[in-house]
C-alpha cells in the first residue's frame, strides 16, 4: 500500500498522519469488497505501507488514473475542511494493497515523505 | 478514534504517518469483530481521527490500560524495525472508535501531534 501526499500543500505532521490513516482505512474497506483474501494476506504480512510525495495535485491525479487503469484499489481522500485546508481539498491518494511490482510501476519513483 | 504517539521518541513525518495508519487499520479490524454497526456508523460519519502525543512509553502504557478498562477498542503498534527504530518498539497506541466522552476521558488532555 502506498499513500501519496501533495508536495505543494504541506500539512503538519499530525494532519498528514490522520489523512494517511483515512486513506489506509478507505483502501482496506474498498479492497475487502473486491479481494478479501488479498487483504487478509496483506494484513497477516504486517500491512506494509509507504508514504511518499507527489509534486502537486496534477501529478497526484495522473497517478490516480494510472493506478485505476492497472486495476489497483485506489482512493482519493478529500478533507472535511475543519482545520488546515478548505473543504474538499484532495490531500492523499491511496493505492493498494497490490503486487509490489504493480504498485511500484505507479509510484516507485516518488520520494519518501 | 485517537492515535497516541510517544513524545520521547520522535519519528519522521512519514514514519509517524505510516505507524498511525497501521493503528487505524488494526482498530477497524478489531472493532468490526466486536461492534460492526459502530464501525460502519463511524465510517459513514467521516471516520474522525485525532493524532496526539503522550510524554513517553510509560504514559502510553498507562493510557492503554485505562482505555481497556473502559472497554474501548485498543491496539499497540509494534514496529517491525526495518528503518528508524529497533524491532518491537511500541510506536502508537490506538483507541476507538468509541463515544467521544469515553475516548476523551482517556486522552482528552494530550497535546495534538
Amino acid at each position: 500500500m502506498v499513500l501519496v501526499l501533495r508536495g505543494e500543500r504541506r500539512l503538519t505532521a499530525g494532519k498528514a498522519a490522520v489523512q494517511v490513516a483515512h486513506a489506509a482505512v478507505m483502501l482496506v474497506e474498498l479492497a475487502r469488497k473486491r479481494q478479501a483474501g488479498a487483504v487478509d494476506a496483506w494484513l497477516s504480512e504486517g500491512q506494509k505501507k509507504i508514504a511518499v510525495v507527489a509534486k502537486d495535485l496534477e501529478e497526484m491525479e495522473r497517478l490516480s488514473r494510472l493506478a485505476r487503469a492497472k486495476g489497483l484499489p485506489t482512493v482519493l481522500v478529500e478533507d472535511a475542511g475543519f482545520t488546515e485546508v478548505p473543504a474538499g481539498t484532495k490531500t492523499v491518494l491511496g493505492i493498494g494493497p497490490g503486487k509490489a511490482e504493480e504498485v511500484d510501476s505507479v509510484t516507485g519513483n516518488l520520494p519518501l515523505l
